[in-house]
Parts: structure tokens; sequence; C-alpha cells
């Protein structure tokens, strides 16, 4: 395969380049694929930014990009159910290990997990990349390569609502209108919830929210009392929410996650903020409003794929802006702004189709 | 309140009068409910035809009905939630004790409980009918009379698909497309499930089932293998259900329920059938295909109505046949040929609308 | 009943008296119980020392006492599953209303509940004490009077245990060793938890807990790094605990209970501190430990029961101290002084065994 | 390792054979394990008088054995978590494929799944045998060899009894009193069961059962009608038992099982007999009794061993006969007839203890 493999390359904080790496070579149990579409992440921009993510820092050049699809072109020996052609969605962690967590059905708290673009991992934002096959997954003929790529978000959202236990009649709370918060209400809505209130900062965002299916928008100011806004949730919905999503990783707003949720409900924490939070948890243990945490996600492929392919799901609207990957920095400069809710990196040359 | 009770009284098998009760007066924690819809269920052509379901004979005379709505016109002294002129929907079961049952929200299993129409207890097909007040759920006013009788029946789809543990992504498949089959369609559709296969022996049935959003349909036939029609859903979906809801009662299509679902996966008996099954248990056990029943539902009613208000569930389309109460022979017999889906008597003289 | 009905009454901050009051009527629903013996709770004293826990603040005199077991002198018209001289253990939570809290098996959430020396509710530190039949539980003769009230803080373990998942095998950190670190510890190794390792300030504490089963002792002293005890946990343990139940309530215990649990664990928090609470949230979120309050408990006193009658459960070590009823104050003053583990009243002048 | 390896062969229908093999080289991942207890399995003698268990006919020589320990004598390249010289318990089910179900935390079910002497892969009743170092788990010192292997039978019991939800305060029937039934017996109490009926033809067996804490035996003698044996169940508890956990898979105990449980409850199917059973289908359906099938076990080791480490479940009495490896077919036979409970056989020359 005498090809070129431009790749999106993060050498440290606020150096990103775009040079050419040699094609990979699968392994036994990989499989060679052709990139399509990647979307850019927050935390893409949050490396090239600052270098680092937590204890996540970038000390050698890391190929970007984690929400991504594209075409098998070669498989590797042990692979049985790929072939050279099939489209497929890429699950960007896989386990290196088969510990307790992965033989629980917890991978992706692993330690060791191998994930895309978190140091020192490479990631998919070039034209060919080599990937676990275990983790492509096929995509029906009705379902684009973006829709594929956006299968990573949604997962955030559907690992959120799963982990909530959102279900049939469930009023909800999403706090943040970004990428993911959006995609949690995507996520409630099709798992049955009744009633969902988002929160912003911003009045466009929470339009794009309205438009994906909140039924109530509230504009948030710096400055709001958390128990204030809590009472403006309940009189919305008539009652408070048994659910909330906090997906800003803002303090004031998770306190007012707490406030807000009712006795016997549930926040789910999905946004990070600072390390240590001042938050009313003796509201929130009398009441028995449990905190659950939410890293990425796990065993979200199959059924994000089946909605997406029954139209159940519709997250094309998510996508505002596309780039070719040539253009990566651009693509680039425009999420850092914040511009549109998510920007897309068309990866190959010969079909930047949706 | 000088009012006649016109009401729908099964004397014994085959008897059934229209007949003139006393107005009933509520106790402290009652509520009087001048009746609008009520809908005929299979059980109340069956206590018709029988005189009994199982142990439940029919020793005394006993108002049938128990999809139920209708407006209070009366409220007990110690009833703080709902006033004179809300429009209401009835959860027929009432538990008589505060027994282990109750306490751990599994009401529907108390032994003691109430329940309309089933012998001795009286249900309300009349004109006005008393009933605990903490079991009477106020109606949003986009909700129509119908639909909140509809929530009885809809009640037993949304239990069967929570026993199930149908969630985002859900294959389903559904034996029979009688009221309960459809509405169990309807619950796991608006559970998130992705695909739903529906079965019944009429294929006028099943039109009705693809009109409300079943994926496939599939005719069966009497004398047709389990094991083939197990076969046939696995075709149908690619692989085979994640979840089987048995809406027949027949041994076969029990039959059929096991050996179509997915090992892991949850075969749910709401059709009831003769006393004893001969069923492939074994392949069931080492396959961990769980086998849960049902009985009526608890706790369903709330989520019932915010889904109705939401408009996310559509149940208008299963009434098929409008009587007024007076002529209730007319309709019991309507529903005895198996026409149409669902039989509604209008009690409120009036006002005959949905 | 011409019976003189001593009580201990609390007016307001700091002032308790022993006082006779009439000896209650049961309605018909209720029983009339002969007190036996009540164990003083730390809520008790909280109530005598500063008028107020919270948001419940002593407007009115109020009877203290909520551990409580006695014998059945009288019975309402209505009860049926108890008679004249039946041994009992009182739940001190009635729930007032059927309301979505009670029905759905979560009583003890619903905020109108009636409880046992919450204001204004009187408690049963008294002779004569009338309760709802249904939350008065019948004792087995081999399951004593004290057993019987020490139901009450032991449910408070078995609850937290359960909304832990505590199962076989399960590694826990228990953080204090006052009376509900203890019986956290009883409930969590009946429950099947492998290895305990339990906290507190104060090595007598540590000691009765090495009595009762505790695994290992962490002598924590103020000031001790949070971060540092996690650590030492884990070095008692050879891994981090599957399940913290924080029973402080203080901000640094809470610290270290969220840094010490496993990945995919649970953090219990029973202990109630300061309203707001800073800790390391997102060291919770992306490591999925969920943090669950517990508010007192429900449907815990049928298997409580079943456990003690069993002898699997041994909570008679808890014990450390009796007084006569008309020693309530001395008793109290005890409790106060942090001396021994439970303090228990003898209400019965004629017999004052256990 | 010029050792020899001498193996238990089943060559077909009754054709068991003691014969030389040539020691297995690890793969990169796996261990070599010198064997030093393998208990025999109903199954391994099921093979060997019937050459097959339903679907799985031993069409080629197989090493029998799945209960199993030894020490590790060489470690493939890619082993991290064990080293020569370690104790090991052996999980005989190791997953070909990360499919669906590993993914999700249920392996046993994956369809490919390598398992001990389950045709056409081979066990490990021989002196050297390689495995999955994932599947290999190190043993303290505190736990012998034997309880070692004895982790295997125990799992079917843990299994069974996190199926059923045994938690404190259960009430337990066992059908059964075979390794199984006594396995599931210590799991249940272990797990906080407060009182455990155990059933079984033998009163040897009951006697054994009573040993290990069974608090009520119940000797059924064929023909004994399955109604009349659930209403001995209850008179002995007092009640319904909340979970029914049968372990002879004859038809006329699993009515017994239905009939026995309460409404609410949970019957678990570890016992297989014949693939079409005839059971009271209805009455667990409209009770909720749930039906819920058990094969083999998932992540049961850890919790086993920790178990064993702390001393709360004692197997030891369950091994009533040991042979050395070369009295293989003496072993066998006396398992055959049913004497005693679990036959070791010691595959060590070197080291024949426990
Ligand atoms: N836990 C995980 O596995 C995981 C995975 C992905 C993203 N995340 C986190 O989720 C969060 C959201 O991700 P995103 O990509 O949508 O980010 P984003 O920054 O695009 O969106 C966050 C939104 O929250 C809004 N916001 C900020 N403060 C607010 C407040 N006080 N009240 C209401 N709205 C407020 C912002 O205006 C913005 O629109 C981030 O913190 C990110 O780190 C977590
Ligand atoms: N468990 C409960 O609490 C509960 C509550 C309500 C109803 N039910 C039961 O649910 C069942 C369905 O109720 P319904 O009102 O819809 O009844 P129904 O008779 O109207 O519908 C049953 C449908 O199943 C079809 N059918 C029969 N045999 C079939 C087979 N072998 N394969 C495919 N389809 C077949 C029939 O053609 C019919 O359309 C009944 O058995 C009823 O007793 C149970
Ligand atoms: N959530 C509920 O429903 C509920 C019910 C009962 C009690 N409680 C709460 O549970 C807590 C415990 O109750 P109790 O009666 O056992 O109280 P207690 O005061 O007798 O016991 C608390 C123990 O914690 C120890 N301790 C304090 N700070 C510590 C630290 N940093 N590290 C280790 N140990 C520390 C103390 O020495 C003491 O022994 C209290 O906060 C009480 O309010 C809650
Ligand atoms: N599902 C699984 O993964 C799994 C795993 C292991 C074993 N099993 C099965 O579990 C069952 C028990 O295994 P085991 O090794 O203990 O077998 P076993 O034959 O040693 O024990 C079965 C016991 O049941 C008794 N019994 C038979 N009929 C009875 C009846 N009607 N009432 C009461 N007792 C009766 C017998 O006397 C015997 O003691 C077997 O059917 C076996 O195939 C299943
Ligand atoms: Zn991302
Ligand atoms: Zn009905
Ligand atoms: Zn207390
Ligand atoms: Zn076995």
């Amino acid at each position: 395969m005498a090809q070129e493999n431009l790749s999106v390359v993060l050498h440290s904080q606020g150096d990103l380049r775009l040079e050419k790496r040699p094609v990979p070579e699968p392994g036994p149990c990989d499989v060679l694929v052709q990139m399509h579409s990647v979307g850019i992440c927050g935390s893409d921009v949050h490396y090239w930014q600052h270098g680092r993510i937590g204890d996540f820092v970038v000390k050698k050049p890391m190929v970007l990009g984690h929400e991504a699809s594209g075409r098998v072109v070669k498989v590797g020996s042990a692979v049985t159910h790929l072939k050279v052609g099939d489209r497929v969605a890429i699950e960007p962690g896989v386990p290196r290990e088969t510990d307790e967590f992965f033989k629980n059905g917890r991978y992706n708290l692993s330690p060791t997990i191998f994930f895309c673009a978190t140091p020192p991992d490479d990631g998919n934002l070039c034209r060919f990349y080599k990937h676990s096959a275990n983790f492509c997954y096929k995509l029906p003929d009705n379902v684009t390569f973006e829709e594929g790529a956006l299968i990573e978000p949604l997962s955030v959202g559907i690992h959120a609502c799963r982990r909530a236990g959102v279900t049939l009649g469930s009023t909800v709370l999403i706090c943040g209108s970004g990428p993911i918060g959006l995609c949690s209400l995507l996520a409630a809505k099709a798992m049955g919830a009744s009633q969902v209130v988002i929160t912003d900062l911003f009045s466009e965002r929470l339009t794009v929210a309205k438009e994906l299916g909140a039924d109530f928008q509230l504009n948030v100011k710096r400055g709001d009392e958390p128990q204030q806004l809590a009472k403006s949730v309940t009189d919305l919905l008539g009652a408070q929410p048994q659910i909330t999503i906090e997906c800003t990783g803002s303090e004031s707003s998770i306190q007012t996650a707490i406030y807000a949720t009712c006795s016997g409900g549930v926040v789910v924490l999905v946004g990070l903020g600072s390390e240590m939070a001042t938050v009313p948890l003796v509201n929130a243990a009398v009441r028995e409003v449990d905190i659950r945490g939410v890293f990425r996600y796990c065993n979200t492929w199959p059924m994000a794929i089946a909605m997406l392919a029954s139209g159940k799901v519709n997250v094309k609207p998510l996508v505002t802006h596309r780039f070719p990957l040539e253009e990566a920095v651009q693509a680039f400069e425009t999420t850092r702004q914040g511009v549109g809710i998510k920007v897309m990196l068309k990866c190959d040359r010969n079909d930047q189709n949706p």
C-alpha cells in the first residue's frame, strides 16, 4: 500500500502539525481502516491548548482524534467478522488486559486500557489507522459515516442515561447543551423520558436543544443561585426531575443538579471540572439522591447502531461544520471558538460526503 | 344525588344484565367518580362466557369493567389531592393491607388486593363508582378520557416491558397482536426497542400492529413448529431477539418464545393459558433465558400519563368500536366475536366523546 | 387502664424532663405497647443539646426515643396480625400518605412520614405508647426485647449495606466505629463481606469493632491526610475496598472514602456532617465510584428479625449500659459523654431483663 | 521437562483409559500447571457412561476433569500476574472470542467458549495441563489445593445464589443434596440466608446437609405430590421460601419448586433434566415467580477465594474420598455408585495432601 498517511499530530501544548506518517500494518486481530469522518472533541482541543488533561500529559507527539469511522482496507489473519470494504464505526477504547473489570463487563474502567488520543496512545485523525477488529463495528448501509463517527459522543450520552436509569416516563434535567448534553438529550428521549429540561449559558445552544427535542430550555446566567435554578426547574416540570445529567463540570451546576433532583433520584456526573468540588452532600444523602460518575462508556456501539439504523435517533443535526483533513488546523480553531456544535474532519480525499 | 346508576352486572355464567344500582357514598379516603369511558377486556368477556377464571368464580352478581376513567363528583373528607371536577384515570387494583408486598412496592402481588371485576369485587361499568382516591390519577387536559381508560391495558404492556428490561436498542419479539400484545408493542417502542417482530394468527391484527409501529409481522398458522417459527424470527431480525413478550397464553407460542430468545435474554409471560405447560426448560436454563411472569401491574399510571401527555405514546388507534352504556350487551357481543381491537363503553349520557 | 405513663420529654434545648403523660388510646389500626427497652440514639442527645437537627426544630415538648420494643397491651379494632401479649419491635417511621414513594417501596423518603422523636412527632421513651400496628413486628421467643430495640440502629446498617450492594466476597471499608458503624459491620459480615477494615479516632471503639468481627482496624488521628489513609486501607486489604460505608459525617472521612474505594465501587454516606462538603468529585466520577445516601431505612425489620432469630447476627454486645426509665437523665448524660456503645433504658418496672 | 503426563482419557462411551500424553507447551498467554487435586463431577461420569450430554458428543478421545488446582511450573512470555511456584485454582471455561457476551460480563454464555472436558475440549485430569493464565487464580497460603479444586462446584452454587438474589434474611429452599445442592447451601448461608430447607431422596445426604448448616431437611419419596411437598416446606418455614434453587433436574422437583416459592420470588434452575418439562407455568406467572437458569458461572473465582481465605465458607467436609491419579477408574466407579459426596483425584505423586 504505497499510500501517504497524512495525520494530525500534537507535538506539545499549542504545537499542532499535519504530517505524513507510515501506513500501519494490522496485527492478526486488527483491521486497517481508511478513515472517512472524524469529529473533533473538546478533549482534542484541550490537549492542544493545555498539553494535558489531569494526569494525562502529552510527553511525545500524539495523533489526535477518537470520534471516527471509515472503511476496512486490510484484515488481520485472525479476524472473521469483518472483511475488506466493510464500513465501520470505531470504539476508541480497547482493553489491553483481561482483568476483573473486563471480565465483569466494565472494561472502560480497566486502568491499562488503550484509548485513542489519550497520551501516550495515538488517535485516528489520519488517512489510515489500524485498530482491534473486536472494537470496530460494521455499519448498515443506511447509516452514514458521520453518524458512525457520532456514535462516540452519543455513547457518552447513552452510558450516562443508562447509569441514570432513564426509562419510560422519566423526567430529566440536563445541565449544559454542548455536544455531550445534546447527545444525552437524544439518548434520554429515545429511552422513554417524558420531559427534559436543558440548561446552558448560551441561548444559541438552547435553540439547538429545542430543535433536538428538549421540552424546556433554561438560560442560566453566571452567578445564578443553584437553589433558585433548582426551583425554576421544578416550576417548569411541575415537580422535581427524577434524574439529572450534569454535562458542564461547573461546581455551581453540580450544586444545582443536587438541589433540583427529587428524593430517590439520580445525579449523573458527566462534566469534568476542578478536582475538588464543594457540594450539598447532606442534602443528597438524606434524600437518597445517588451521585454516579460516568467514564466514557462500554457496550454502547451495538445499541447505538441499532438505534441509528432504525431511525429512532437522529444525530445528523449535530454536525455544523466540515473541513477536509488538510484543513485540520482551521477546523480545530473553529472548535476552540465554540462556534456551532460538532466539527467533522473528512479524511478520505475521494469521498467527502456525510 | 338523586341519580340513577345504570350498571352492567354479571349474575352468573351467561347472565349479563343492565340494572340500576344505588349511587355509592364515598368513604373518607374515596372519591365518587362519574364514569365516562370503560373498555371491555377479554377477562370481562371470559367471566360472562364461563363464569370464572381459574380460582376466581362468580358466586354472586358482580359489576364488570376495570379499564376506566371518569370525572370526580364527590370527594371523601380525608382526600387532599383531588377535587370535584377533576378528570381521572382509575387504577383498578387497590391493596387492602399494608403487607410486605405493599411495603416493598409490589402491591399487585398482595393476596388480599381489591380488584375491579374480579370476584367478588365490583367493577366500574356503571354511571357512578366510588374508588380509593389514592388510586385515581388526575388526567392533564390534553389526555382524553379514552386514553385514560386505555392506561389499564397499556399498564400491562408497560409492566411487561419493565420486567423484561426493554431499553435502548432492545430487539423484541411479541407473540400475539391482541390488545395486550399491541400495548406491549407501544411500550417497547417508547422504551427504546430498536426492532420489534410481532406475531398473530390473523393478518388483520398484524396490519394494526404494523400501523402501530411493529417492524416485522409474522403470520403464524396453527400447527407451525415452534423451532421453525423461532428460526423465522431470527431470519427477520438477523439475530435472536433479546426479549420476548408472550401475549397469547398458548403452549406452542410459549415454546416459540423460549427457542427464539437469545442467550442471556428474557421471556415475559403475559398470556395466560392452561395450568400446566410443556416447555423446553433445559433450553432456557442452559442459555440463562429468564422466564418472568406478569400479574397485572403496579406503579404504572404516573408514567403512562406522562407518556400520553407528552404525545410519545399514541393509544388512540386501539379503539375500534364505541357503544353507549345502554347497549352494553351488544358491545360485549362485539368483543366476544373478536372484531376490531378495543370496544369502549360510553357511560356519560351527556358526553360520548373520546 | 389506670396506669401512669412516665415519659422522657424534651421541652426545649437542654430542658429534659421526666413527666407523667396520659396513656394513649389506640386507634382502629394501632396497638398500645407497654414499652420494655429503648436505646438512646445520638440524635436524641443532639436534640437535647442543640434543640434541633438541621431543619427539624423542637418547638413544643416532645417525647424522645425511637429504638424500641415492648409488649402489646391493647389492640385496635382493625388489627388482625397482633394480639395482646405479643412482644414486638417498633419501626419508628410510619408513612402518613400513600404517595408515590410508598407505592414504590421507598416509604422512608415520603416527605410527610411520621417518625418517633423527630419534631413534632413524639417518640416512645415512656411506659405506654401507641403505634401503627403495621409497623410493629412480632418478636420470636428467642429474640430478646433489647435485640428488638437494637433492630433500629441495625436497620441503618442493613439499609446502608443493601444500598451499597454488599454481597459474597465484598471487601468493605467502614469509617467510624460508633453504634452505626458497628451495626454496618455486623450487617456487612452477615451479607457475605470477606474482609472489613474499620476506622475510628478512639482505640477503645476499635477494640469493640475487632470483637464484633472487623478484620482490620485503622486508628485515625485528626489531621491525617485522606489520600494517605486511603493508601493505608489498600495496604491492609492488598487492594482497594469495593465498598465504603461512611459513618462519621466528617468531611475528611468522606474524602478518604472516595479516594479509598476501587473503581466501579460504591461509597455510602450514612454519617451526616455539615451542609456543604468539599470532596474529590472528579476522582469519584471518572472511576465511576457511586456516592449513595442513606436516609434511615425501609423494609428491614422482617429480615433483621430473621437474622436475630437464626442467631446469624449478634447485636447483644452493643449494649454497654442499662438504666431504669426513672434515671433517664443520667442515661442521657452517659450517652453524651460517649462512654460505651449503646445505653438502654428499661421502661417496664417489673421486668428490667435484656 | 522430561516428565510423563499420565492422563484420564475417555475414548468413547464406557471406554475410560489411563494413558501417557505429551506435556503441553504453554503459549504466550498460558501457564503450565502441575495438577494437584481434581474433583470428579457428575458430568465426567455421565460422559463416561453415556458418551454424551445433550448435543455434546464424545467423538474423539478427551481428557476428563474440570474441578482442579495445581502449581504453576512454566509461564508464558506475556503473563505478568503469575510466576513459577504459584498455587492456582483453575476456572475451566475460557472465552475464545471477545463477543458481546464477553464484553457484557457474561462470558459463560459465549457459544464458542473453551471448557475443560466438554467435547471436544480436553480437561485437566492429568499430571500437566496448560491453561489461559487469565483464568488461573493464585491461592493464598491458607487455602488448600482441594479447596481450590472445590471452587468449581462452589461457583455453580455462588452463581445460582447470585442469580437468585439471595441476601440478608432470605428464606431458601434447595432441592437436592448432591454436591451442587450442598454448594448452593454453603453459598446461600454465606450470602445471608436466614433459613434453608433442603430436600433429597436419601437421608444420608440430608445428614451431610444438616452438618453443613441446613436448618431443615425434607426427605422426599418418589411419587410424593409436588403441591404436598410445597406445603411441607411452608410448614417448616412458617411461610413460603422467597427463593428456590432446584438442583435435581427432576420434573416433579421443578414443579415443587414453583408451587413452593412465594409470590414475587425466584426459582433458579441448576439441575438439568429432560429436554421438555411439564410445569405449572401459569401458577408461576400470575405470582411473578421468576424462573432463571444457570449455566455454569462467571466471575466467581475471586469472591470464592476471598471467602475461603477468610474462613467464612467451609467446603472441606464435601471431600469424602481420595484416590491417587493412577486409581482413576476406581475413583470413577466410586462416584458412579453415588457413595459419599465428592471424590478427589490426587495428581501429584509427591504430594497427596488435601
Ligand atoms: N465523563 C466522560 O467520560 C466525559 C466524556 C466526554 C466529555 N466529558 C465532559 O463533559 C462536559 C461536556 O462536554 P462538551 O463536549 O459538551 O463540552 P462543551 O464545553 O461544548 O459544553 C459545555 C456546555 O455547558 C455550558 N455551561 C457551562 N457552564 C454552565 C452552567 N453553569 N450552567 C449551564 N450551562 C453551562 C457551556 O455553555 C457549554 O455549552 C465536559 O466537561 C467534558 O470534559 C466527560
Ligand atoms: N398477566 C396479566 O396480568 C394479564 C393481563 C391481561 C391479559 N392477560 C392475558 O394476555 C393474553 C392476551 O390478552 P388480549 O386481551 O390481547 O387477548 P386476545 O385474545 O385479544 O389476543 C390474543 C392474540 O393472540 C393470537 N394468538 C393466539 N394463539 C397464537 C399463536 N399460537 N401464535 C400467535 N398468535 C396467537 C390471537 O389470534 C389473538 O389475536 C390473554 O391470555 C390474557 O389472559 C394477562
Ligand atoms: N443517614 C441516616 O439515616 C443516619 C441514621 C443514624 C445515624 N446517622 C449518622 O451516622 C453517624 C454515626 O452515628 P453514630 O450513632 O455511630 O455516631 P457516633 O458519634 O457514636 O460515632 C461516630 C464515630 O466516628 C468516629 N469518627 C469521627 N471522625 C472520624 C474520622 N475522621 N475518622 C474516623 N472516625 C471518626 C468517632 O470517634 C465516633 O466513634 C452520625 O453522623 C449520625 O448522624 C445517620
Ligand atoms: N446448570 C449448570 O451449570 C450445572 C452445573 C453442574 C451441575 N448441574 C446439574 O445439577 C444437578 C445436580 O448436580 P449434582 O452433581 O449435585 O448431582 P447429584 O446427582 O449428585 O445430586 C442430585 C441429588 O438430587 C437428589 N434428587 C433426585 N431427585 C430428587 C427429587 N425429586 N427430590 C429431591 N431430591 C432429588 C438425588 O438423590 C441426588 O442426591 C444435576 O442435574 C447436574 O446436571 C448443572
Ligand atoms: Zn470525546
Ligand atoms: Zn383487563
Ligand atoms: Zn437513631
Ligand atoms: Zn462439574
